[in-house]
């Protein structure tokens, strides 16, 4: 179904810049398993180097958010954003990650309630408080 | 520049079913400031008491995901709906509850990965591994 | 603040492609107003002309969809992909066709809870049901 | 595919208030079927009663826009938000609720007219009119 | 799956308006293949002569795009507005334009950093520089 | 009117990972203008200096695709994001990359189109034809 075929880890082996990247997604994640993302990023190199870097960096190196907060504002962008893959994706991250069913329904309120207000405020064109100002 | 005209407190105050939301917005944000979406919403009141209440119920209530972070999910889908306003006045919002400058530079870090994995994703249509279903 | 100039009838006069839409634009709303989205269109001739073309049998031809709903669902739309000059100008032409404000009020009620429940079923995946499929 | 379980009555029975919001969902709409968008939303029952409240306000509620209406206001959205499940399930209700095949071609005219406009506005970023401001 | 029934040759052949349509397909494409998007069409005959209408002269006339660009520029709205059915029909049509595995991975990246850029421009809130403006 | 403060060039001076990201900007770029998106990035210096790193690689590396061919696709997802900054930062740069009003006005028209043609099958739900899957 992809427009690109989903690379095996066989076809990945005579690709040394491929099969570094998978082998740090597993060796990162202390998993076997690499999804269908990293499989279809593999037939552009240069594109999979850059984008598990950026990821590496942004969800996984300790910050001051933490690793459930950042799924969960995931989960909101590719909601908004319709990505399928990525809701399913980040959903399944953000359990493995400790999400409860009570911290999910509420989260679901809050998406549900931004989009409607969103919806609201973007209809009825509403100028910016000068309060929300910076400066 | 709205569609409609924002009402002013005198405006409300000849409307008992307004009157009563501006009130409780006061009293429960311990405020004089309203904001122009409520001011815009008061034009319709029925509506304007439902979204009322249910901001009230969704994010004020007490709960498992902390003021903060619902803050956060708030903004991330605002920016996907590319909504000013409510990017302008939930930014402002996260800052009150204790936003550092080093929680939103990860939050900005996050939302920007998202949307450009959220567009490989869909550009690739990648299908959606068996690992990630429920059940 | 446009990306290309907004023509002026000065300059539409000598441009007699242009000047023909403008014409029948006066002519059809009867009105001498010719809002700016034409006069940025003017800069693309034949982009103008398919476009008026269009909207004039999709919005203007009579039909089984009354002219207001087709507003509605015009703003609808707009709104929806956060286009303020369209939810402007269609706001505005809704009013001239007879919105009421407690149209307005329900129309603004009904696409809220579009967006709040299209967010929730995108978030929560959730599979179509058999009966809504045709055939 | 949902990233919740799709609960069943016999699961439901148990839990009082869904087992509430399913009764008068069967009741209001004078139907058996209950369809999948209240079974992913009845593992989370304070969004379930709230979601099925508002709706039950915002769409069964008479009013000066006709059921039909809201439907296509409803579909308008659901399409821009490319949320799969909302366009068919809203679609089969607006074929219950008298949706023509004529109406329904005037429907589609109108929303690819909209969404192509708004295309054009924004990236030509027309300003808006004077003559479109309120007030 | 789709919403409406997608019309077989069989039943286009008596409905003269769509049979010549798809029978310029046929010529204008020098392919016996009619895609779904065009038998969906079928149901509504008008829709469907203004859009061929359309798709031809903007797609194929020649100008000073060449066809591949216009592809890609196809492609990159379809990702944004999240249609499976078009990025797929225009990712197919791209190859058959020529687009190399290269290219491929250029546009995507091109797409991931236009989405990620537009994400961060947009909960920032950046005012545009005086030095983008016309005139 | 950002929700951050522009840094200028004498705040960024004691900064020095900003400073040398803003120095590279205006080295590659072979002009002394450093426009607001880095100005406000500059508050969030990892996000910066991984943004514009990225941003070089992929807008200014020679490839396959040439640079006007990538400014277009990116006008082409920022307009569909309403992105109005990357718009109008876009469309200059596409105008000192050669950008005629021809090429433009084709690329106008292809963005229209894509956008109806998006609305009608994601409202139609049309299946994907077997014909345009992988393998």
């Amino acid at each position: 179904m992809a427009t690109v075929k989903l690379l095996t880890d066989e076809e990945v082996a005579s690709v040394p810049a491929v099969k570094a990247v998978f082998d740090d997604i597993r060796a990162t994640r202390k998993s076997d398993f690499v999804n269908n993302f990293w499989r279809a990023l593999a037939n552009q190199p240069a594109l999979l180097e850059r984008t598990w870097a950026s990821i590496k960096q942004v969800m996984m190196e300790p910050g001051e958010l933490d690793p459930l907060t950042k799924e969960l504002v995931y989960i909101a962008v590719s909601t908004a954003n319709s990505c399928s893959y990525c809701v399913h994706s980040h959903t399944a991250a953000a359990r493995t990650k400790g999400l409860s069913d009570q911290q999910y329904a509420e989260f679901l309120a809050v998406i549900g309630m931004a989009a409607e207000t969103n919806t609201l405020a973007n209809s009825l064109q509403i100028p910016i408080d000068r309060e929300f100002l910076i400066g």
